[in-house]
């Protein structure tokens, strides 16, 4: 498969259908030459046809069996292979991230359908519950009482920029909602069209290999915010997942607030996640930290939701040192190519407003871009005082730039961590010295992060049971989930309690026979089969 | 304890304390008489001052072993029974209603904390996980990656009017976030004060005998909105939880919305319960189906929020047995006394604007009121074609009256489901011969209700782990969740994940050594301890 042949239509159902509100093409960012072909983008008439398919297509899909879900999740992993190098020229060119970084993603998008597929198999996430009749209990008899969780409808699902692949198309949203047994109407972020097109064509095929209804998957393209404006009020759709800017995210959450029938929005916003350099971990490895610190700040042109944005430390020689090394560390630093000029200049535009900020003191700068949207990487210093003192400083600037904080204490350290908005991490660097001074910090940042690590760099998100990629307001919309892992099932699905069921009106969840050999709670007490 | 030794004072902490914004009494609607003392109502200051306390108790209370926790929800019970029969008067006296009602009641509201007491101990709700480290693992090592469940930190609780014990201060809400590790700040309804500030002591002798913060408990009395929205608005607050009208939870649910940082709130709003009577159920029990819906639908003045307030039969014979069996067993219902006169009145017009709408028939009537504040139980009568074509006809009348919809075949029952608003529960009444018609409504019966009932009558929620009281928008503001039951400790959790952390710094929940013996997931396979 080659370039040209990729289609500018969009995927509605089983069929391609031209959009004809807008045109667009994608950019190869590191050239800053437009790519073929052009792409059509849809209006309301698209939306509505794709919501409606997806509708349509909720009660036969939410009802296959387990294994006939997992192996779905299996054949579009399938599909995605077989794209082969198409696939992987493609979101190279329209992204600029090098083919390493996109063979990589490609594997985790592949692992995560497959991680989810085991998921749906295992039915945990069904939370089957059986409490039985007690029909002589004084004074009142009970009833059967039978409960399980089923999916909340048809989801609209937003590309990120930045993961083509594995929060993209077929991406964790994409392949959470499917697993939990929700059609999928997914917009396509219009900087990777043709991506988009190549491995929603993958999922078009798995849907029909696996003889599913046409409607549980549908794609859409199209630039600016009303066809996504359209998706999130149509009144199929009963949940929204979405990675991306603040605003944007802010954006779609007024749209679901103001419907008819308000829906749940999982939005990923923005995050500094923060670093905290305890006094023995910097006494020990100032130098490593230093240099360690900024390869994970400019992986990527630091274009990650984990980026290490913040960092704090003990003021004190230990600390110049961890400084020092950063910052020659920097200085070899490459400017890497962003994803869109649109994220390049927000990034420029960023720096710029850091540097000008009162008290802010620029440290240390990376190499000069050599080509286009090339970001520069950069660190910043201030100090305590004027970090909690300027609200502004806690924005996200999205690319590699960090800002380091100066403090006097770990009592100084706490309180300005009790300032800091909801984030997706936070990361403690410590020695066995340091226990005391940790264990001060991490109740404090267990009420404001998703994710603690310990002597770790927040970027590199692994996709596994435990992982939870969310946190509180504003790094998510809702901090009772995560997006990444095999939790984020559970965003997608609401209890339903059957009182008095003949067993052969039962799901097979619940009946007694269990022949989906799952794991349920009888009388609250946990059968595992 | 007699009824002059009821304070007027809030309580705050550890301490009582008089609001000195507003003043008022409880009446009792059996008399219409005012009942001493005059309560102190709340404002700002008071609002902040428990918000602040609650705030300080989160860490401490949050970390309570699972056996202390559980152990202070068994303690309120033992509080709450050590009331006595000043309780069970007082009330009776604020609410006009029976003593048998209220000892049970107060059965169930006993019967709740234990439960909750016996989940918090078995603790799958931290949905504990650990993926240990994989040091060797090729291209990239994996890190060791552990997470469990917190509580989200206080919640804000609003009484319901309608069950003064059950789902008031020591009520569903109240345990469930206490249950989490949630302090509460709880909102009493100013219909039943007295009661509330006996249950709030009992309480707050729980917080002292078991050695808690202070601020995991306070209550706050008042009148009018202004300090729901206060409370609602305090930064302290993490979650609300609500039962009562529509309104209501919709004004709450734009406060939160509006909030700097938007909180979750689970209201549960309106519901009219709809009944599917099934031909083969009507041709075999006309009778006892008609008789026994009415006493569901008289039973507690019909103040139930899952009182089946809409009722679909297929027009002929048997229909219209149901009909004169339903008609003859309305005439011999006493009006009871409603919880206040302001719900009563609501009433009056609910009846009063049924009995107006179009093509809108009485075809029977309760015995009329011999005392004030009594609701006279009414059965109205329309079609289908005029129920789908006027959407105030799904309007909930709070109290004993009911629409009935003369359908013409199951298609147009289907029909008629499928414009139905979300919905506390839904239920069948079907025989054998029904099997394919029941399997015909309830694919649409999931997608928009709670709980589903077979050959039963909805009002009598049971408290049980398999109970589901919630249901899409606008049942409850959130029908990912319930409000009965222990599925309801989900409400007020957040997932954290604890990223290569030492033993000794890791919560008990997830040490290696599993001191407390919980079921966790391993590399996602589920262990039961």
């Amino acid at each position: 498969m080659t370039q040209q042949q990729i289609s500018g239509d969009m995927l509605i159902g089983g069929t391609s259908m031209r959009g004809t509100s807008t045109q667009f093409r994608a950019i190869n960012p590191a050239t800053g030459i437009e790519l073929d072909p052009v792409f059509g983008g849809g209006g309301a008439a698209e939306v509505a046809l794709a919501c409606k398919l997806a509708w349509a297509a909720f009660d036969s899909y939410r009802e296959t069996s387990l294994d006939a879900r997992a192996v779905f999740l299996e054949t579009i992993a399938s599909e995605i292979l077989a794209l082969g190098d198409a696939l992987i020229e493609r979101t190279c060119a329209e992204t600029g991230l090098p083919r390493g970084r996109i063979e990589g993603e490609r594997g985790r998008t592949v692992g995560q359908l497959r991680l989810f597929a085991q998921t749906v198999r295992e039915g945990g996430w069904i939370d089957a519950r059986i409490d039985p009749a007690m029909p002589d209990r004084k004074p009142m008899p009970r009833s059967d009482i039978r409960q399980r969780h089923i999916p909340l409808g048809p989801v609209a699902v937003f590309g990120a920029s930045n993961f083509p692949l594995a929060f993209s198309v077929a991406g964790g949203d994409t392949t959470s909602a499917l697993a939990a047994g929700c059609p999928v109407v997914f917009k396509a972020h219009p900087a990777h069209p043709g991506t988009s097109v190549l491995v929603g064509g993958a999922i078009q095929r798995a849907v029909r290999t696996c003889g599913l209804d046409e409607g549980v998957f549908s794609m859409l393209l199209g630039t600016g915010n009303q066809i996504g404006t359209a998706l999130v009020e149509n009144h199929h759709i009963k949940a929204v997942s979405f990675t991306g800017s603040r605003a944007g995210g802010l954006a779609l959450m007024r749209v679901a607030a103001s419907r008819k029938e308000p829906i749940p929005v999982y939005a990923e916003m923005s995050s500094i996640n923060p670093v905290f350099l305890l006094p023995g971990a910097l006494g020990a490895h100032a130098d490593a930290i230093g240099t360690n610190f900024v390869a994970s700040l400019t992986l990527g042109a630091g274009q990650f939701c984990t980026n290490p944005g913040l960092l704090l430390g003990i003021d004190g020689p230990d600390f110049d040192g961890f400084l020092a090394s950063a910052t020659a560390a920097l200085g070899g630093a490459s400017a890497l190519t962003m994803l869109t000029p649109g994220i390049h200049n927000a990034y420029e535009s960023g720096v710029t407003r850091l540097a000008s900020a009162p008290n802010v003191h620029a440290v240390g700068v990376g190499l000069p871009a050599t080509g286009p949207n090339q970001g520069r990487a950069a660190l910043f210093v201030t100090d305590a005082d004027q970090f909690m003192a300027n609200h502004s400083l806690q924005e996200e600037i999205f690319g590699a730039a960090a800002l380091i904080i100066r403090c006097q204490d770990i009592a100084t350290m706490k309180a300005l961590g009790e300032t800091l908005e909801g984030q997706l991490t936070a990361t403690i660097h410590m020695e066995p010295g340091d226990l005391d001074a940790a264990r001060h910090l991490i109740p404090m940042l267990e009420r404001r992060v998703g994710r603690i690590l310990i002597n770790g760099y927040p970027t590199g998100v692994e996709v596994c049971h435990a992982m939870v990629h969310g946190g509180p307001y504003p790094a998510t919309s809702d901090g009772r989930s995560t997006s990444v892992g095999s939790l984020a099932i559970h965003r997608f699905l609401r209890p339903v309690c059957y009182q008095d069921f003949p067993q052969d009106l039962l799901p097979a969840a619940l009946q007694d026979s269990n022949q989906e050999h799952l794991s349920r709670r009888h009388d609250g007490v946990l059968a595992v089969s």
